[in-house]
């Protein structure tokens, strides 16, 4: 079988857990997922049974390199490829496929997101392997999401006939439907939350990339005889910025021949705003998930973050998310917390970069 | 006319302005009257042009005497009496009283709380102004409010016949009544609520102490004879706890002959908490009371206190009383605001000392 690799793409920036969340310390280096670990010491922690840290690649902004090393020490500096400038997940994917296949051809990407949570591990792990199993066959597989709501938010995936053990045909990538479509789909029961990971050979997935987006394979030739000769960071300091803005999903998946769909069970989530954040931490007999020393009196269900030193007294209040940092502080209603967008837009109107 | 003397009792700790308000910056020593001026500075400005520094007295606790005196430097060190315990306002004011008549018996004492708050500052004066003058008459003056409320947390002078101009007899001092009480005085209209400032001649207040109050008396002439010499502080840290633990009103002024009342009104409040805080404050069109660099989205009539390092950002939340310090946060909303002393008991049990 084929050495599985994990491809962690980490360049999100995110605004949507701000003020925690910053263009320095972003969504994946925060411990969202309900223990004091961030989400991307998770992401590689969940598949460590499989993956080493010497096949761990991560493919983030420059700007993100030395937290992310810092934050993963055990993974060598040199698989943590740095993007110039953010082109979309086609270009991401590519590279590190192409980086894999220089030493092993054969090699099968796990493609994961840095800043997802899943519930149940062994669950998790158990779909790993199998979607592995199907990649390392040739197959391009993704895993699907039983959806629990009409969302607007997330990619649909159509599920065809079975191709083995709980693998299963994709007959086609919809992307983010309107609210009428994700109904239908929701009714339909044949349609699965895209998740966003993928699972590959190195080859296979060149392969598609040079039939599908030929610029990009064109690219990626002269990324491996700079590479050859060490001079394969300045190409892509140079060049890396003119590759296709297009996303894994709509420049390969959608295109490809044989791709499959695991419905993977295991409490997946996407970690999408403070709410999620409240609903994966711990919380006590009141509902409050905060830290041990704060004071309720009359108050349940909220949401506190703030730095050890301090003591937050909430009375009489409920279902509300508070976030506070050394020079923000946030005071949202747990179902508003998708408005923190506004505030961050105002920082950005008032140019406060320090604050973003 | 006799010289009027400011007598400003400071002595009081005070919770309901936690966190902002500790044992060592109580809210006198706060700007709670809407401007940046503390209560204490506002109050010593207030009555400026009828009084220069050199004749304020500030009666304090020990543990205050530094901060005052950096708050109010022109107010002379020597000035500033320390009490070794709190015992009430009698002592207070009798001692400031006896250390006045040392020098000029017939002056004036201007006896006034360091942490009320007048919204109408030249009627105000004009009101201090004829106070001072029927003390100077002999008179034992104090304040009335009209009452808008049955309000049960303070005390009720019933009016009697006009003596002078705005000077009427104080027929009664009642401690705080109950509810239907209350109901009654609002509703009889000859009952005014006793603002708890008070204007007698140094001679005459001493002389009722005599009277009314013989232990304390006597402990005062000790405190003359102690200070001929030189010797007074020390006097004052061993004797001061044992002097009788009652107020000015319950031990003089109800038992006192020639106790009259002016109304006075000028906007008084007694800033009793959060609450008055934020009516006091200045506001923005959306009723915020806030930093000028906080960030409102679908929130109005918020009161927030925070420090100008650090950007306040709420959505949705309206009423709400958000005060941030270094080592707390409080959140509650303001109808709820005088249960801040829940949580100031629970970090009391706690013994969370420096949040105190």
């Amino acid at each position: 079988m084929s050495n599985a690799y994990a491809v962690v793409m980490a360049g999100g920036a995110g605004t949507r857990f701000w003020p925690l969340s910053r263009g320095l310390t972003p969504k994946q280096l925060l411990p969202l997922g309900g223990q004091n670990e961030s989400l991307i010491r998770a992401t590689v922690r969940r598949v460590a049974a499989l993956i080493p840290p010497e096949r761990v690649l991560i493919v983030t902004s420059e700007a993100l390199v030395d937290a992310i090393a810092k934050e993963l020490p055990e993974v060598p500096r040199e698989n943590i490829l740095a993007e110039p400038t953010g082109r979309n997940t086609a270009p991401c994917v590519a590279w590190a496929a192409a980086t894999i296949a220089r030493k092993d051809p054969t090699g099968v990407l796990v493609v994961l997101a840095a800043d997802h949570h899943m519930a149940d591990e062994a669950a998790y792990l158990e779909v790993v392997r199998r979607a592995v199993a199907a990649a390392a066959g040739g197959e391009m597989v993704t895993v699907g999401i039983k959806p629990t709501r009409p969302e607007t938010g997330y990619g649909y995936l159509e599920v065809g006939e079975a191709i083995s053990d709980g693998v299963m045909r994709a007959k086609r990538f919809v992307e983010k439907p309107d609210l009428a479509r994700a109904t239908d789909f929701l009714r339909a029961g044949n349609y699965l939350w895209n998740s966003g990971q993928f699972f590959f050979r190195a080859d296979a997935v060149l392969e598609a990339v040079a039939k599908h987006l030929p610029e990009l394979s064109a690219a990626l030739k002269q990324y491996d005889d700079a590479a050859a000769k060490g001079e394969e960071a300045s190409l892509v300091k140079k060049t890396y910025g003119s590759l296709p803005n297009i996303s894994i999903d709509h420049g390969i998946m959608e295109k490809a021949e044989r791709v499959a769909v695991i419905h993977g069970d295991f409490g997946w989530s996407d970690v999408g705003s403070w709410t999620t954040a409240y609903e994966l931490a711990p919380k006590d007999a009141t509902g409050n998930a905060a830290p041990a020393d704060s004071v309720f009196v009359d108050a349940t269900n909220n949401y506190v973050k703030a730095s050890s030193k301090k003591v937050v007294a909430i009375i009489g209040m409920h279902d509300l998310v508070v976030v506070d940092t050394e020079d923000a502080l946030l005071i949202v209603p747990r179902e508003r917390a998708q408005d923190v967008r506004e505030i961050v837009a105002v920082l950005k109107a008032r140019n406060d970069i320090s604050r973003l």
